[in-house]
């Protein structure tokens, strides 16, 4: 099968219409059937597989970047009595288990981008579930702020999962019932295990679902709901919308190229390296100038780059379990850049839409099954947003001093100056870990002051010997040790089992308090993933296998 | 091999003796290297196994309850070098599935309970690490309030489960490094991956131990230690220790019977009815009449063989998935002894062992891999703490109304009133969940008003309507449906998935917030759980399988 590649446009979409009018959008999920990124199965019903969550996902981007006139999303179907079956079973059934794990991964990280479009960016969703919303597509309502669900006597919401495919709603279904639509937990149970689902006057009086019309009013209640919603939005003013064209992506056996990141992999050695380039020219003046720059305003175009390459390397480079991070290029400009946006948040819809880009950015990198190291160099930026690219890394390893003669790199004086990094405000409040925590308070959450005292630091450079006293970083080797210890320690790495780290690095990235999102990529998706593994869902004779064939599922009855 | 036992004494420990020396008691792991609870490995360097786990378990508890004069516990090795080994890995390569998860959650609920007695009970514990503390070894000392080590230049601290066994350190290791310990969280990714470990003076600058001291000086500092963790100790007054006898259990085919809790089992139905049977006599004046009951006090044994019944049934009984949960009494009585034991909270350290107890017997059915179903009937007494086993489980049923004349039980008229639950201060904070909330606040976790308004509802009997309404209790079928409505719910529950409702379970008993406890049985052990099931680990070339063969474990390098 050819590479998975998340890049789409609503020009291209096979299974979505956009629809915007004026402040409110409507996006309508019509599946081709014949349309599944994998050969083997049909997507009758909404039933959705990557391909479909693909187009999604750069839907819920789009509005964001270029509609900002649009102030709430109604989230509906085009066919008639069927919102969306969920994740197509089918599809689950036959794909592997690293496919399954990803794919749900993706798609909770949409769910969750449409829940962040209503609580940071005033782009609330609304789902207008029309018709049966079965497991995923159920799921994919409760993603979203408002749920308007049709009485009609005949539709349901579901969650069918349990009892029909012996597996988890595990795209955020259990934890969002209970989580954050504060479902009882027995009322849950029930839901969770009853095959036929709740129509909807129940599901109103459970908490299932916010309000209920019956099909004469269905429409005018959901746009009356979507305007209420609009008019509560307190999305920032700003000029017209960005276009977001395709990325140039340029793909080779061991390089991955953007304009401003690059990655090289190493396949003997199980690595990728990736650079993230600073900007080439200062920050323009303003929010105006950046606006004009469009899609090439360096920390837009930067931070789709990555985010694309982290899905990129994700789907279809599995082996390559550890990832270098390395920055190149002028931690003044990184700051100059920063200080934009920071001074026009809350103003400026782009300058805010770019933070929280980069926030989710960073939050699929915490939630990334790779091992990640970040080498801080002479020449590298890591300043400000950039530096919570190393705070990510599961380790900071920093070069003390400079490289001996033979090793200078070329380039004039400036890029022998030692490494350094550099603190700034956005290290301190916004650009957050999923639990609500920045990676520096996460980092030091026995030592509120040490954090506090860190803020001083803001604004120069920290080269290796402070870094380390600071506790920024791991290990500051100087230059007769930096190659051995480099290469030691991504050796060490390669030689441990991926399923070890991935559980180890799961839980050490994520100290201190849990959110709904954290629970979903920590709890929920951890038994699932277990779940996923037993036979009683995937072995010959398990349900999810055996789903469509007429037969049921056998299942060992000893509980683990 | 013959059931799991959980019972055992201090007269018959094979590998711990248990020393008291006036406020202060010491530990002393010796495990005898031919005394496993299986064939097929030796206990050596301290490594231990289930039956090790059960007398450490039966320690603390007797330590609480018949030593209330000891105010700080030492644990630590008899051997030279070696503290503990953590658990036996060729006893972890040679079990299957279920006997590793059942394993590990005991040992954790062990752990738990060390904690809790420092916390709780006055009780703290010190780790003396007087040699290597490799793994669950380790974090066995993690579990203490304090750990010293000793610095002698070969000791060391070490997880080296990922690099080794190619699992985590599930034993708590990873969650209470950073979040009990407040470990950087790339300085835990270091020791956890280091199989060799990290000798004192690094483990003290990175936060894993409190103290070192040099060998001449290691027993006074730990002796200064713990007379100093005694004197801050806050233990509550009281007499005399209780003897904690053996229970009384009689095992049949299918039944299970102590004095205060019975059992039946159904093996075609996959089914267990617990019956958990009120005080037969009101409630002794005052707790020194209380404590002359010893044992016998109805709250300290009706607790002690709820749970050894669900120890019993979780090793013993895996095949049967779901747990009918009843009660049988007066709940009047009930509550008078509940208001024995509040009255003298704080001042009474009986009164305080036994609701801490209670709270963690009420934790282990929290995390207990069965469905509960609470069945509500004539006759029975869901009174405060009791009433709390009925809100741990997935769901409430209550009969409506009486049972018409041939269902009428014998009995008098005492019996023929109809079902009634009766909410008292013990459901509005003496028993949180592991999470910290109670369990009527995380059943209403959307309405903080909800609760508050239950209060005034406490100490009047409830019937099933009312019940219903405040939203109590799942369902109230009458007598006409009640058979029919509880045979089709077990009937149902009986045909799902094992793994399935494992994991749902798993996540809807924990809505809202999480603690170190629950991330330990939440993000932590699903994760082991998914980890132990992956081929890298137990596969015919895993490296668990492999470990000590000389051969190392053959990994798919992808990543899922």
């Amino acid at each position: 099968m050819a590479p998975v590649d998340f890049g789409t446009d609503p020009g291209r979409y096979r299974h979505l219409r956009l629809e915007i009018d004026g402040e409110i959008a409507r996006i309508v999920i019509e599946t081709d059937e014949h349309g599944g990124i994998a050969p083997g199965y049909e997507l009758k019903l909404n039933s959705y597989d990557l391909g479909v969550d693909i187009e999604l996902h750069d839907a819920v981007q789009r509005l964001r970047f270029s509609h900002p006139e649009v102030r709430a999303v109604v989230l509906t179907s085009g066919l008639d009595k069927v919102f969306c079956a969920g994740a197509n079973i089918r599809m689950l059934a036959q794909a592997d288990h690293a496919w399954k794990v990803n794919f749900c991964k993706f798609t909770n990280e949409t769910r969750n981008a449409i829940e962040e479009a209503g609580a940071d960016s005033g782009q609330a969703y609304l789902a207008a579930v029309n018709g049966n919303a079965a497991g995923g597509g159920y799921e994919l309502a409760l993603a979203c702020d408002e749920i308007i669900m049709i009485d009609d006597g005949s539709a349901t919401v579901s969650l069918p999962e349990v009892p029909l495919l012996a597996v988890l709603p595990g795209t955020g279904g259990l934890t969002r019932l209970v989580d954050k639509r504060k479902v009882r937990k027995d009322l849950a149970d029930v839901v969770a295990t009853r095959s036929e689902g709740v129509r909807a006057k129940t599901a109103l009086a459970w908490g299932l679902v916010d309000a209920i019309a019956p099909p004469s009013k269905f429409g005018a209640t959901v746009n009356d709901r979507a305007r209420a919603a609009a008019a509560r939005s307190r999305r920032a003013p700003g000029g017209p919308g960005i276009t977001l064209a395709p990325l140039h992506r340029s793909v080779e056996e061991d390089a991955i190229a953007y304009p401003h990141v690059t990655a090289g992999l190493d396949r003997s050695a199980g690595m990728v390296t990736i650079t993230v380039h600073g900007p080439r020219e200062a920050a323009p003046p303003d929010m105006a100038a950046a606006r004009e720059q469009g899609g090439a305003f360096w920390p837009l175009a930067v931070t789709r780059e990555l985010d694309d390459l982290i899905l990129w390397l994700r789907s279809n480079e599995t082996a390559l379990g550890t990832w270098l991070i390395k920055t190149s290029g002028d931690a003044g400009a990184v700051l100059g850049y920063e200080a934009l946006l920071a001074g026009a948040a809350g103003q400026d819809w782009l300058a805010d839409e770019i933070r929280h880009f980069a926030k989710r950015t960073l939050r699929r990198l915490d939630v990334t099954s790779r091992s990640l190291f970040a080498l801080i160099e002479p020449g590298s930026c890591f300043a400000g947003p950039l530096l919570e690219l190393a705070l990510a890394c599961d380790r900071q390893f920093m070069r003390n001093g400079l490289p001996d003669g033979d090793l200078a790199p070329p380039g004039g004086p400036d890029a022998v100056q030692p490494a350094a990094i550099v603190l700034s405000p956005a290290n301190f409040g916004a650009l957050p870990l999923a639990n609500g925590l920045t990676r520096l308070a996460s980092r030091f959450s026995g030592d509120g002051d040490h954090v506090a005292g860190l803020e001083k630091h803001t604004g120069r450079p920290v080269e290796a010997d402070e870094a380390l006293r600071l506790g920024l970083v791991t290990f500051a080797p100087d230059e007769l040790d930096w190659d051995d210890e480099i290469r030691i320690a991504c050796e060490e790495r390669a030689s441990l089992s991926p399923d070890a780290l991935t559980g180890m690095e799961a839980n050490l990235r994520f100290a201190g308090p849990e959110s709904p999102q954290t629970k979903i990529f920590g709890r929920l998706s951890a038994w699932q993933n277990w779940v996923f593994t037993r036979p009683n869902a995937s072995g010959p004779e398990g349900a999810l296998r055996r789903y469509g064939t007429g037969q049921a599922g056998v299942f060992d009855r000893n509980r683990a």
